[in-house]
């Protein structure tokens, strides 16, 4: 049985389809199945057969954003695992692989520690996934190379568009997901590689966020080119640790305001300085582009898949698969295993070396790092000058 | 001379290397000049000589964003006017291109007629440009086709992502440029023709917009599907003409909060429903990508350029190139020409018959009308991963 679970990214069904296309020459087992909607589907016994899917529909997944099988974001309860194991005794499942984040990786411990309990044989793997990039013990997760590439070429873009237009008064912010690291903010930075100039700051939910050295850095970096674009993440807090999104902001109700940090840094800049601001939000489309995603990301979420059902075949449980970088100058990944218990509920945030909390800017050794990661392009296929998605879902 | 105006397509380039590459075989001319920034370039002579471009960065703005002469919004005065044709007197310019909008258009009429009243011979030709699509006198406008295929590809992708976590109980909201022409926020419709599901809801700021529609729509709507993809257009009004995004919105002082309708919508939606929202805000990106632009509208962009040229050779002036549709079902354009007083400052606006106010959705003939503009891709160099720009600006 195979599920995803948590937000999608661009290249998920690549894990699905390494599984699969391995399990599919596996004599060992019988059936293949796929929960849909993660956990609603394994509770509710909604299972697709993958042996009944064409060879040219499993294929198509390559190249399919999304996550084909369906997601969810459920909190399990204790007896809800019970009742996974009794599910899986009646349907005689041996194999349960789960793409996902730490989040995930925490319920698939919970099930391999109550298959253990009720001594039921039941093999666990855990397949990362997050374009976070917060999990732990993996070099990085599939999933964040093509958000990264994605969010670098959007800043790369733009950036024409504001060299266009200097010395217009407006500061540009850019906004990312990430709600607690800042990997995904940092990525922006590769854009440097292209064009040495930008983006010019970039704000980590790692360090401290203060309003004035914001202000104060906006100000200097105008002044300095003539146009400002920064990149902050979502997750940006102040010395109190509380979310900037949170703070000093009322509906017409006189409530909080939340969400949209980037909404209110544009009012904040519009209020206290001579400059006006516009915000850019890619919200879900960072993690659900298929045109711009990296090659590298995907054929590494593939082998993840492939290296998970090799796993389970050698009897590992109670594992995720981890990317190990066997070098940095000749980029080249290895891959080993973890167990789940010390990925679950942990997250791996930028070191904060990486970062020069002064300028607001990445250091050499955080770009040598995601780099590798956002090489090559995948090839879409097109309709109607649009990419075309053969697969909408496999349910 | 040259000039680009307003702000920058993702095919502006093409209309500026059409007129250079035309312009550079054509023997009665002595110098091709440029000026940097639009009109202060111009005011300025603060210009740029073409001729003393390589080849080869020449034909690199076929696949560069942005404006790479730079661009400008200003106010011109009936002075400054004045004053441009006395610089264009003592530096012998006698064909004047401007690329750029109806407010452009605007600007080389009066520049046309202060020539004429002033008796000295200047040949004016202006260019279309817009990614609003609101030149009138013309099919459409270049820049438009790429910036409909860049929001048609986001909402294709996003809704994979949508349907991934179907029920989540979230309603996910588009916002497309288009402050009083809803061509934009109309063309996210073509996503339709790989998933007939999407976009569900498209509202333009043709047709009056209420919130108590807007609410019992997208209720219908995720009522149906599980999920609510909605597309709104910056510029959608009430009743009374006044834009959403201005109303009911207070800041932290208790002042108007201005910008951002999909923000504000957002709130309306989680203050007055179960649901709880989010927004994509694409700003300034769907402009400026070059990885997800069409091959018809640079094509077209760059001919619009081209035959600018050979209508100034020819010994028009005071018009615009428009470019005319001969077949909609075998999509082939002609192109013409429209006297300048006729564009100038006039908005073309989507047919209302084109829109269907009940269930916010497209017509077929507004998919017709879009469709053949989206179509080819244009292969942009890559370097590290990412669009290689070698031509930053030609300044």
């Amino acid at each position: 049985l195979i599920a995803q679970s948590g937000g999608p990214t661009s290249v998920i069904n690549n894990s699905l389809l390494g599984i699969i296309e391995h399990a599919i020459e596996w004599k060992s087992i019988n059936q293949i199945y796929g929960a849909v909607n993660g956990l609603y589907g394994i509770l509710n016994e909604n299972y697709i057969n993958f042996r009944s899917l064409s060879e040219k529909k499993l294929r198509s997944l390559r190249n399919t954003p999304g996550a084909a099988l369906g997601t969810c974001r459920y909190k399990i309860t204790d007896e809800e695992v019970e009742r996974i194991i009794e599910i899986f005794a009646k349907r005689d499942i041996r194999y349960f692989f789960y793409i996902g984040g730490n989040g995930s990786m925490q319920i698939a411990h919970m099930i391999y520690e109550k298959a253990h309990e009720k001594k039921y044989d039941l093999i666990v793997i855990g397949v990362p996934k997050s374009i976070d990039n917060d999990l732990m013990h993996t070099d990085h997760s599939p999933g964040y190379g093509s958000s990264a590439k994605f969010l670098a070429t959007c800043i790369l873009d733009i950036a024409m568009d504001l060299k266009s237009l200097k010395y217009s008064n407006r500061v540009t912010i850019v906004e990312t997901m990430g709600r607690n690291a800042g990997w995904l903010a940092g990525s922006c930075t590769l854009a440097s590689k292209i064009d040495p100039d930008i983006p010019q700051l970039i704000y980590l939910p790692e360090s401290t966020f203060s309003k004035e050295k914001f202000l104060f850095d906006i100000t200097r970096i105008y002044q300095e080119y003539g146009y400002c674009l920064a990149v902050v993440s979502e997750g940006i807090r102040d010395e109190k640790g509380r979310l900037i999104a949170e703070q000093d902001r009322r509906d017409a109700l006189g409530r909080d305001q939340l969400g949209g940090v980037s909404s209110y840094l544009t009012q904040v800049i519009e209020e206290q300085t001579p400059f006006s601001a516009r915000y850019l939000l890619p919200s879900i489309w960072q993690r659900s582009s298929m045109m711009i995603s990296s090659k590298v990301d995907a054929e590494e979420a593939y082998e993840a898949g492939k290296r998970a059902l090799e796993y389970a075949q050698k009897d590992y449980s109670g594992v995720m698969v981890s990317l190990v970088r066997k070098s940095s100058v000749n980029y080249e990944i290895d891959y080993d295993i973890i167990a789940l218990q010390k990925v679950a509920q942990h997250e791996k945030k930028v070191p904060l070396e990486w970062y020069n909390e002064t300028l607001s800017t990445m250091s050499k050794e955080f770009i040598e790092y995601v780099e590798p990661l956002i090489q090559g392009e995948i090839l879409v296929p097109k309709k109607s000058g649009l990419p075309y998605y053969p697969v909408l879902t496999v349910q």
